[in-house]
């Protein structure tokens, strides 16, 4: 695999088990439904363990635009790959959704509720406030790559490595992002990756949903600019610690 | 222990434990009675963990008919072993399947509802669609699949190594059927497994169940066919893309 | 640490975290109060977790007789050394079902249901039946030990290495009693260790508790025996195999 | 980092992550509302995998003073630098108070209870008695520090190291606090860390919260000494034992 074809793919699998939580929690008639915050978080979370193990070897794995800005502000990724992995992340993530809507579609025609098949694409704050939506989307994604950036190397470069810890590797990013959903996913839904949000949001738009919501693009540049100034500061304030 | 026999025990344990965490949530008067599908889906991940930490040294824990497919199409494993592997695999998920009827007999002879009781032992779609249904079959079983020719040679072979990570190396493949079950179990209950659907089902056409419904055998097709076939596109996509 | 002492406080441990999340979720006016099967199993399996951190380079971590007389028929503990591991056992489970009681002990005093007290400190069937309890307590010990055998050395062992997984070497125990609770433990409770059930049942006799329930020995010999048998049948499969 | 720096924000981000999962669940129209104490308890174990993650390689990861002064007793941390890291962890405790309630500001105003508000800042007991209170913080923080005397080196070391577990060698803490959270947390909801109940007491005392609750000084001690002293008590027989 390229580097771009692991980002598509790494995405697409992220968005198809992440989207797909949602659409089994939220969704009428599905056997998941109604089952709760524990099984979407740990939906998410096993979304990213999966992605990772996948693409982690070939490209990183970022599968997030605020990982490899970040990276890129931290030096430890060239700026020139920047908007061709971010390609990948959007594509992969559109792929991934269209995927989760066709895995689903019965369900989706059995859900009345217009806000509610919206969700499983994109996320939607609980108390619509731009100031503290922006910071939670700040703040989460702070802890996401603040925390990825001190991930001790024999993790990271693991993946790699065949006498090391194999896929286990993965794992440490996995129980972050569950516990970033668990604690701070409360208030927006946790996007904290553009990709994740806008990818799915224009899919949303695109695709011929029946009785769907308006796509809220006032609240859609949040979820692209919180997660990359919180990535950014990040990367900013490891440098300044370093 | 033989490879024959491996999967034989591997199977029935998989069966066994996945089984037996939907008798414990459906069933009427058990300890954990609808306890939801973090339980269910927590356990049936924990099952593939169990049987894979018995049969992987010994066998390579395939435990299911896609996945000894699946690596034949990719070269990796020998197509004249393939029917010596299903035989073994179907034979474990029947034991399984009975010792689960065993074991919640008294529970059982409980329960009215006679599809609670089939659901014990098969899946069923909880919309049913021909499309829809073969599609979430094709999709959780290709995630599956290609996700394990990604796992990084360490945690594969590591099953069988003194100095590397022991019975952890089946943690991946764990924390991926959490995922897909979490995910995209919520159409038709992911059997993303042939042997896991078709053994149980014969198993509770055979068994003397009070009160049985009917075996349900022209959806049975569908998650044996689906996951064949999810599994070889996944193979075929890896060969591409190596 | 003696390993008569390790099995005492491995075990004292155990009891002291298992009873525990039993008493959070069914006791009156807990915070975790009845917080489901997901807590208790997940509570339980994380109880072995830490006992057998603490006991494992010290005594092996039994911490159960089923495992302790299962492993001197497999070969692999001497024989004279059983009874002064059980009796360190039958202690621990003492010590640790009385530290519940001092612990909760407010929660006890605003319980009123006699049986709901009772049951943190020892299992009850959910439907009274001799052959289908004790059946269940041979299936969840055999499925116990059989996969204890199995565990690769490198995790057994390494609980005394410096040089490898350290304490995440506890880990796959913890996975396999999760593993046998959310599935077989919603017949009789999971006993599958007779100084877990026998220990607290003789505390419970003993103690001033308020408003108590009978003990119930006749069916306290199921969870004795039906454990050893189990962990019996494990060992001369395993024998048997090899 | 120094190690200062890391302890106040490897505390600031433990508080951040663990008060804000409690925020989530208790407060008004939070995505994760009301959404139960796997939730809360599966939070605050991965605040402590995330906190331990950043700042183990440079501090040690204490973030609790109990842990800091147990080790002091155990004679494997210097006497001299406990007040230096106390003081961390209590500025490392208020900033992170102080974030959880910037996150969650929109949610806090939504909130009319103010006990309910307070308890993301600081414990309460479910009962309140003196005597069972102390006893059940003394014996929650009794295994946390007990048990991690007996980690094995490997995993206390291996956050350093390029050649280890990685990142993954902060999960059996994370385990063991997720173990006492949902075993011996039901009474007084487990400070077990005099910084984790003081420093956001503090705050809630300082920040302009509306219509918020009295501070509850007369419990506040319990929370401080009984960790401490289960802290030393763990030490002192540790140290008793070898």
């Amino acid at each position: 695999m390229t580097p771009f074809v692991a980002e598509v793919i790494g995405t697409a699998i992220l968005i198809l088990l992440g989207g797909g939580v949602v659409a089994n929690v939220v969704l009428n008639k599905t056997i998941g439904n109604n089952s709760g915050w524990i099984v979407i978080t740990t939906g998410w979370a096993l979304a990213v363990y999966v992605a990772v193990v996948i693409a982690g070897p070939y490209s990183g794995a970022h599968i997030n635009p605020a990982v490899t800005v970040s990276l890129a502000v931290a030096g430890s990724f060239s700026w020139s790959e920047v908007p061709m992995y971010i390609l990948a992340q959007m594509l992969g993530a559109m792929i991934g959704a269209t995927t989760v809507w066709l895995t689903y579609k019965s369900h989706f025609d059995e859900t009345e509720d217009a806000d509610t098949k919206k969700a499983v694409f994109c996320t939607a704050p609980a108390i619509r406030n731009t100031f503290t939506n922006f910071f939670s989307e700040v703040i989460g994604t702070f802890v996401l790559l603040f925390t990825i950036f001190y991930f001790t190397d024999a993790t990271i470069n693991d993946t790699k490595s065949v006498v090391g810890l194999g896929s286990l590797g993965a794992l440490p990013v996995a129980f972050l992002v569950w516990s970033i959903g668990l604690s701070l996913g409360g208030t927006t839904g946790y996007a904290i990756n553009p990709a994740r949000d806008l990818g799915p949001r224009i899919m949303h738009a695109i695709l011929p949903i029946k009785n769907k919501a308006k796509s809220d693009w006032s609240y859609s540049w949040i979820p692209v600019l919180g997660p990359l100034v919180g990535g950014v500061i990040a990367a900013l304030l490891m440098l300044g610690l370093s």
